[in-house]
């Protein structure tokens, strides 16, 4: 069950990294590894913060090289359809971002009361900045503040709620493989409507 | 006594992420991660170097809680007060700031040595990158030159001259309940007054 | 071995930091502080990524030391050449950067493999990123996108070739005193025909 939010989530922020270096123009070791850079840094802080090894993209090393196949693919491919519309790009790359956003977050969550029980706080802590982070390195890494940080549609709140949600279910005994699907989707869904409705914060 | 300057510490340095992050209108999410990536990110590079786990801000929760609690007021009350000067906050954030210099650089060093006795060298640098790093860290998200690499008022010399202080008094034995005071005041009085009369390395 | 290996790396790495944090203008401590990340940067992501304590530049402190000093000697020196060709400089540069690359690459992958022992595809990852990761968080603290992620002359490439090139080495029990100097040279070679006749990846 965890395996496969991981590769779900670790795919989908793989896609986000490769359309944004490619937008910057990047060639193929740029595109690769600002792929795995967003792919791989929140997880990445997160095991290096929990003293968590080996670090999951080390245990699980196919992930690396899936990223680095699906790169030159998508180098290929990508090359061809520049004349295409830009918007129907950016809708791909939103939602696969909510999706690798709700992914994260609960795992981080998960694995977080794995190692500390009962510290709530810091797993939402950690759930959060396991979805938000790979997007700010990637952001850094393109030299732009980090979207995350700035006013604009709720982003970290989505992580925050769908991390919120999974704390009673985790109280009552729910099973994960239900729990952790609905605390993705409420990520999920939350972000897709402040995308569509143009939601922010009020603070 | 190690506690107390953590606390203060990690207050001065939020209080100046909080700050920072409204400068650049950031919105409440924006604003708490600021300032803990402000308050924890020396100190979390220090613990990771030095194989420390738990991570002083897991180990103690409350103070990402009250990070949480100080930036919802923050944002709330620094609504009302934008027609204010300037001038006098800069001020607050320059004094802040400088507070937790000087009691970052000092535990930096206290804890490099509890863990790698001698290792004076190391423990001076560990030092001055406690205290800076969380500033460092808030640059590069505010997408700009780090304030410390460049050429203005002393500011990661100012960590050096306590982190030095501290050896002879720690050779001597004094109590820690000295010797950690005086060094962080003299972070502070330097920085102080490099502010104050502009002062620069030659060099 | 290993240890001339580092040595030397961090050396040519620690002077490619200190050119270019001059050419920024920074001071003093601005000039020690990016020589000290673009020379420990990698090895540090590395030996955190490995779980491998202490870090290299902790156990091997004086490597800190020599920076520091070497900065001071060389703010005093380039202060008095700046009325000289930039050129030049430009070549040494390009040249001390060719070497700790190629050096620091291999020694990525070598230290990997002897941690985990037929992870071929984590330590290529971990070689390329050994030497390119100093480079990044250079050019992340002097607020460029990192040059290794846009479409310029070869850089990673040739790492990622010195990297590979030792694997058969490695496969055929060839000692280290042989295998890793040729495939240091490799991504030497590499990287200094790319520059000079202005190779890039055709994707």
């Amino acid at each position: 069950m965890l395996n496969l939010v991981e590769i779900l989530g670790v795919l989908a922020f793989a896609m986000t990294g490769i359309f944004e270096a490619r937008r910057l123009k990047m060639d193929f070791i740029g595109v690769s590894s600002v792929a795995m850079i967003t792919a791989f840094g929140g997880g990445t802080l997160r095991d290096l913060f929990l003293d968590r090894h080996p670090l999951f993209w080390i245990e699980r090393w196919p992930f690396a090289a899936a990223i680095f196949a699906l790169s030159l693919v998508s180098v290929l491919v990508l090359k061809q359809q520049r004349s295409r519309k830009n918007r129907a790009l950016l809708l791909v790359v939103t939602v696969f971002d909510a999706l690798g956003l709700g992914l994260f977050s609960v795992l981080g969550v998960v694995i977080t009361l794995q190692i500390y029980p009962g510290l709530y706080f810091i797993a939402v802590m950690m759930g959060v900045m396991t979805g938000c982070f790979g997007g700010v390195l990637r952001d850094i890494v393109g030299n732009k503040v980090p979207t995350v940080f700035q006013k604009s549609q709720l982003y970290a709140t989505c992580s925050f709620a769908g991390c919120v949600v999974f704390l009673p279910f985790h109280w009552l005994g729910l099973p994960e493989a239900v729990s952790i699907p609905v605390s993705a989707a409420v990520t999920f869904a939350v972000r897709m409507l402040a995308v569509k409705y143009d939601i922010h914060l009020p603070l």
